[in-house]
This record gives C-alpha cells, structure tokens and sequence, in this order.
C-alpha cells in the first residue's frame, strides 16, 4: 500500500492514490483542525460560511471520515457480528443477507463468523468480536431447534435468529412452524383432500416434530386423522421421499394429499408416484416446505410448498437488535409468518 | 447497553456486567497506563516482574484491548471486506467461508458486503469499507465471467475470487475450466467412452463457452469430434438436461457418454435416459460439473462430477491478499485446480 498522495473521486483508482486527513482539510478551509472536526460532526458553534468551507474541502479533496476514531469518540462501532454455525448455508445464508440488508441501510457494517457447530472456534470468534467492541450480534443455523445462549459475551445484546435459545431471557426469532402447517392444511382441506399422509425428516429434529404436530392438530380440528395413522418420519432427503411414498401406497392406498416436511422429500414422493402412474395432483396432490426453487420448480409438476421467508427472519432479527443496541434489550420470541406457494401439485 | 461493573471471564454473562478499562489494569498492577500499555505490547523496557504484575492484572479483571484503538495506532484495522455480487450464494458461499476460515486462522475479521449486483449498491458498500479503513478486499459473485474492477478504491489491495477482474493489472483467482474439461473428458475415454455429447449452460456464460471449447479440443487430441457434432448449448436446469438428451438420442442414438455443463443438466439428462429405459452407466455414462451434493448425491444413478473446489479458490484469494497487505500486489490470474469426483453414473 502506498502513501503520500492525495486521492479525490474524480481520480479513485490512481495507483499511488492515497487518503486526505483531516489536517488537510483544515489546511485548505483555513481553520484549525478543532474546528474542522466540529464542522464535521455538526457539534459547536460557527459562523455557516466557515461550515461551508469546511465542507468545501472535504468535497474537493475527497476527504472520508476515519470511522474508527469516529467509533472510539462514540462509543459504538457500528459493527455487528452476524455468527452461523452453517458451513453449507442454505437456511442460513437468506437470513445473513436479510440481516445484511437491514443493517446497510443503517449504515451499520456486518462481521462474518462462521462457527461450523464448534465450540472453540464460536469461542475464537466471540473474543474477536467483543475486542472489536461490536455493537450487537446476531446468531443463526440451520436448524430451528433452540440452542444454549452464547457464553462470554459482556452486555453486547444479541438476537438469535431461526435457531433461538433456549434462556428465555433472550431475544430470539423464529418461523412460525404452527402457522406454517396450518397454511398447507387449510390448502388441502379446501381443495377437497381429506386422506393425508404426512413424511417428513427426523424426529429428533424439532422442525420435523412440530411440524407433525401441528398438521395433526389442524387435522384433529377438522375431525380428521392422517391417512395412514401415523407421522413418517425419516430422513430430509428425496431417496426417504421415494421410499415413504411407496410405503404410504401400500398401507392406505386411498391417500389423496401428501404433505412433506421438506422439499426435497415432496420431489422424491412426486417421482416415485409419476413412476407408478400415479397422477400428480390429479390423484394425489403434493406440497413441500421451504420453497426451495432448485427442488421446488425442478420437481415435476413443480411444487406447491410453503415458504419461511428466511430473508425477512433476517431482516426482524436485525431491526430487533437495533432497537435492543439503542433501548435495551424486548427478550422473547418473535415469530415470523409463512407464506403458502401455490404451484401445480395442488 | 448498562455499563459501570467489571466484568470477569469467571461471570461472563452477568447482565450489569461491562468491560475493564486499561486504568482499571494499571490501578490494580500499581502502574502507570503507560507502563501496562507497553507491557502489554511488548514493546518498552521493563522488570519482568513489572510485565507480569499487568499481565496478572489483565487476567484477573478479564480486561479485554480494544481493538479500535489498537488500529488507530497500529494504522491497519485487521478487517477485510468480502464483497458478494451474488444474492443466492450457492457459488459465492463456498468461496466466502474458504476466505474467512484463512483470514480468521490470521485474526482478520471479515465484513460482508452483498451487492446484490447493483452498481449503487457496490459503491455503497465500498464507501463505507473505505470509512472503515479496511486492509483489503475480496471480490466474489457466482458467475466465471470476468467483470470491471471495483472503482473508487483507494489504495487498497484487491483480490478477485472466481468471478476474475477484467485489468490484468488486477490480481485474480479462478477455477481451471480448461483442466475440469479435460478431467472429464480423460475418465469417460479412458472407460472407453468415444460418442460423446455436450450438454451445457447459455452460450453467453463463459462457464459454458470455456468447459465446450476444452472438452472440444481434447476429444480433437484423441482425433475424435462430438457425438453430434455440436455443443447443445441451453439453461443451466434440470428441464434442459432432459430436452437436450431427447435431441441428442433422436440425432445421434449411438452416443455412449453425455458430459453436462452442470450438475442440475446432468441431472435432468439421467432422468430422461431413465425414463426411456437407457441404462446409465450400462448404456450411456453420465458426467456433471459442480460437485454440487443436492443434485449430484440425489440423482439416480448419483453423479459422476467435477468438483471446483470452490471454498479452496476462496482460501487462495484470502493467502493473495494478505500478501498484497504485507508486500504490494503480485498481479495476475491464479487458477485453482478441479478434482474428479467418480460415484455411479459413469
């Protein structure tokens, strides 16, 4: 990196370009840099011409503020730490660039730190955050289970995004997994369906718990049961999909609706009833969860399915963090609706 | 934020908690803040007994240096700004985590900035990693066309991942599609596959153009053509794979091997060989490119495929710009080799 030159816009990528200090400023309005520094932040009194001047120079020499004596004089960083514990990133990586967005636009800069679900490295990154005294951290995964709350963090609020904690002393948000299944039921119910199975991934994934659950209520409510008595439940993947739907037309071969826990297991129940001849929906209608596109429109028909709205858990999180950063922390757990797609499965 | 208490490592969460200050260290070490600043630098003459009084102070109160001013002082900020263009991240997520893994082993933090593509947006971003005085930028989005090199940088090394800079005065890391071809094209005639076809992506995308183009030139080395003596140029989707293995089992039925631009094409050509009752790999062998698990895992027969190695491209572009941050920029385009990834369809 070279030094010594000024850089202005109208010349950015001049290689031996380099930034005008505030010294430089004052030099040319003819002000002390004191003064330049009040004309800057807004703060003390003078005359708006000397303000003008000030400005004038900034314009014409380029000047950018350096945040970081900007941030030791505040008190704040205008950072936050946004801290997943999801190395592959498909949940996780939505969420992140909802936060991202929602932080941009309050001119608050977001740090990255992938945990990859080990403690000493989510230990690592949460000393490097609070020695970069970071305003506020967001965590998320990929799972919706509830995790344990960050340990050693000093009074910096966080909010737990997707995957919330388990203290209930902690600000967390969620998808709303209730209403979730009560949109994909609502669907099938009113298009006449009536014998419904339900295949999902593992029981002890609470997205795939809940998720049963509720169907089954919504279900109950329309004094209906599932179609073959019971939750499968199995792996998030298209080769369980295949498996439990033939397994679904041998116990109740009257079925009309399968609702997936995923998408990934609706495309795989679509194919295997394509490969018998089952017409989808003519026969048996299919809806998934996540809105995946690259399962969701690749599926044959493509998929109606029920969408989290991942970006806007991120967005909530982020907003929800500002307001604890400025107002203290508003602990519990703020649920995010679902959306119902409705594509030609159903 | 509630502030006022100290805080310890033993009682890291206690909600009156806030951090010790470098008096606080001094008071309790019996020193000046002068003294307990150079111990803890390391710099300054003193009784080792002195150093360890601080030290022992620092511990006890879990005193904590603050960055911000270490930077100040130091004149780098320990930061690296991680510019995405790609809002879905299935390309650029890889690459991300491959650099903040590196960057993080060398306790450079990571700010991410998602551009969305959008010119406004990316000056945006720039501006404030500017403000932020970061020591270096990596620039990633999902497509291997090159792009125009960021405007408005001020002296600031970059490093370009995946997606190279246009300037050959820029440094670049990208992925080897000229020895991805040839892996591909070297395991289906060495399993004595010799009607091959190409199946890929749109003609615009240098991804498709440059993968056919090598393909192309090693079959011509082995003074064979391909199978149709055409590139089958498409959509990076699934419904292409199988629109384009029709056309080629009507143009050319004896063709023994289909090498896809992607994974979603091989995809979708090992379902439309499937459903015609064509075996793969009996038949026709099937070969992707991507190594992208979803597809290539969930396919039937799973996917032979090329793997880019894309965390690896952003661990390389991490290593280049921290020696651009120590030693100046070494310009140049860097390619990271692929792997060939052998599982059943070949």
């Amino acid at each position: 990196m070279r030094k010594g030159l000024l850089v202005t816009e109208a010349a950015p990528r001049s290689p031996a370009a380099v930034r005008a200090k505030l010294t430089d400023v004052a030099a040319l309005a003819g002000v002390s840099v004191g003064t330049a520094s009040k004309a800057l932040s807004g703060g003390g009194r003078m005359r708006p011409e000397t303000r003008q001047r000030v400005l004038d120079a900034v314009e014409e020499l380029g000047f950018r503020p350096n945040q970081l004596a900007q941030s030791l004089h505040t008190g704040r960083s205008w950072t936050v730490g946004l801290m997943t514990t999801d190395g592959i990133g498909r949940f996780s990586t939505p969420v992140l660039l909802g936060a991202e967005d929602a932080l941009g636009a309050g001119k608050i800069s977001v740090l990255l730190c992938d945990t990859r679900g080990d403690a000493i490295r989510e230990q690592h990154h949460l000393r490097n955050l609070m020695e970069r005294r970071v305003d506020g951290i967001i965590v998320t995964g990929r799972r919706t289970d509830p995790r344990g709350p960050l340990a050693g963090v000093d009074a910096v609020p966080i909010v737990y995004a997707l995957s919330p904690s388990t203290d209930p002393a902690d600000t967390s948000v969620v998808s709303d997994d209730r209403g979730g299944a009560r949109l994909a039921m609502e669907h099938l119910l009113s298009t006449g369906r009536t014998r419904i199975a339900h295949l999902t991934g593992p029981e002890h994934h609470a997205a795939a718990r809940d998720r049963a659950r509720h169907a089954v209520e919504h279900l109950e409510r329309a004094s209906l049961g599932l179609a073959t008595g019971r939750v499968h439940y199995g792996e998030w993947s298209e080769a369980w999909g295949r498996r439990a739907a033939e397994a679904v037309l041998r116990t109740a071969p009257d079925t009309d609706a399968f609702f997936c826990g995923n998408d990934q297991i609706a495309r795989g129940a679509a194919d295997a009833l394509r490969e018998r001849g089952v017409s989808v929906p003519g026969d048996i209608a299919v809806v998934g969860y996540d809105n995946w596109d690259t399962m969701a429109l690749a599926c044959r028909p493509p998929l109606t399915t029920i969408d989290m709205d991942l970006a806007e858990i991120g967005r909530i999180a982020a907003l929800r963090l500002l307001e604890a950063i400025d107002s203290g922390p508003a602990p519990g757990v703020h649920t995010v609706p679902c959306r119902l797609v409705v594509r030609e499965s159903s």
